[in-house]
């Protein structure tokens, strides 16, 4: 078993709200990422998937096709824009990494499945000093 | 001459739109960079002095002033905010990486000068791929 | 189950060294780490907590109070410190990179398991080229 | 238990390329990686290797041996080397990332076993943006 | 005067080696360099121009611009390819990152010039600790 | 001219100190930095050389030689050092990084001379946040 990473990035703006508080909770509860006016990132994804290498290629996956993937499913939907008004995949949800990396794996996961290999994990960076995992529902 | 340089860094929204253009023509001039929703970035901002060392201390500019002073003139207006709507003195300007250096210059060049040294240069980064560099109305 | 994970830094000197053994020893084993009078390191930390995030926060641990436990009960005590003399959870340890993590690890579990979630490793960096993981007293 | 990595880094030069297809065939397959006068990397290769530290050094394994072991049995082979025609433990082997991770593997694993440790893991970075790990035969 | 910098990167092999020397020459001068069955790196390429913003759009130039020239005229002829037998801009030239550098400069001068601004320089990184910058045939 | 740049590392202790300050006041002026027992970095360095390729080589400067010479002169001098004192050529002297580098340019400045070349300029990272640049005499 071997576990193939590919890196790939987006910039979008979002904030930490929830519309059914007052502005004066979300900011109590959430500090300056509740700034009404939005604020945004540099988003840095590790989409990590495993499986056993192809005998008469060496590949677990096609790495072409993995980056064509993630930027098909996740980067043309994230990159510049809002996560919280302009991602049919977050309507309605909290945007934040711990949520969104969650969303991330629901979109690539089922496409992973039908190449010979399984997603291991979602990885995603807020910023250099902040970022989640996710490896979906199994217990690691 | 010695050249001392501090980094900060800030997380904001912005887009590049004008106001007086359609939103077509934004997005044909300006790309997805015109999300009219906004985007966002982590900017790197990178600060340098120049002048000569103190022969009692050996600094050219004591470093826990010049930090102090970038967070408190520019990283405390510009983190987790809108370029566009909440900043000051960036109202009324295109929200361009090139604009920001510039105006971050005339906010932080009066008060380097009254500590016995001069700024230098200013370097933004808005991703690790695009950055801009400004030497004040000199030419270097 | 999701994984977050917060990055701090701090600047310390130490030398691998034991007081029972001579320098000659001290040299023959530790080599260039045993200089009698010290050397030091940019220190970088990634503490990850493991969760459930919180359906009305999207978060699993609110990484502004992650930042300042992290800042109160580790930077605070090592940063710009001598990890062999001014260290109290250090004190009679070998300040290699192995046992500092250990002790952090102690130093921080009982807080965060207070917060509904557990800690799940201490990443440290003692330079880019060297760093270890401790994942706590069970077997991952 | 605790993970020790040590990171060493080589240029090299490959091509992914099957000598029983036809050069079309192998550009269909392997697009660009297949130029037929070869490509390079500068690669990062990163060994983690676990066990207890010694209550004598701190140590779970002496870093400068680590490196050491590296450099003479993986870097000294694959440094300023063409990775399909000069590297024995690869002769006759597809150059993939995925394929070269697993035969460092069984060049290290038996050589750290003899030093009252165990390795880990290899992770080795072809690119910023794309890595392989591989932790031997166990199911992680 | 401003100053934008656009980072793109490619992988190449290469060799530093001259015809008209012999094997035992070539690596007594270049080292393993010289490696007969090449080697090769990933390469980093920053290129920055300077010029006034334009009023209008707060642009030095278009990043996008800038960008897709730098892929179409020098990331397509490196990436992936041998660089002493692949390039036409370096056929018969020496295939160190000096020569490199001289001659994407001379390649992206034209271009940039028919922009409404100059060509600053290019800052080559063959490995993230050698690196050269050419600032073109003045002085600076 | 081309500018050609090679980085090395060393680790060290020290501590910004005045011996005929008492304590009190190294700590009001120096702040943390003047912790009496040490701390220390990880420090990187880039050595920059100006010249003109050699027709022969492609070259500036054979970087193996420059490699060379900064770990005879600077590293082995440095590494694993206390900067205030165990370094001959910073005897006396406050061991803030400008001072440093202006060192490590009079260190280096002759050797480079002979090899047909002009050292440029010292470049010397304390961290990530704060670096210092020498361009030795001439005013830039």
């Amino acid at each position: 078993m071997i576990y193939v990473t590919r890196k790939e990035h987006f910039n979008a703006a979002h904030k930490v709200w929830r519309a059914d508080w007052s502005e004066e909770k979300n900011t109590e509860v959430f500090g300056k990422c509740a700034n009404k006016n939005w604020h945004g990132h540099n988003y840095d994804l590790y989409v990590t998937v495993k499986g056993n290498p192809n005998p008469e290629t060496g590949f677990v996956i096609d790495l072409k096709y993995l980056s064509k993937l993630i930027k098909s499913e996740i980067i043309e939907v994230l990159d510049h824009r809002n996560l919280n008004l302009d991602v049919p995949f977050m309507a309605g949800k909290m945007a934040s990494t711990e949520i969104l990396a969650i969303e991330i794996w629901k979109q690539l996961a089922p496409h992973i499945v039908t190449h010979g290999c399984n997603l291991h994990s979602i990885k995603l960076y807020e910023t250099e000093n902040n970022f989640v995992e996710y490896f979906g529902e199994k217990i690691i």
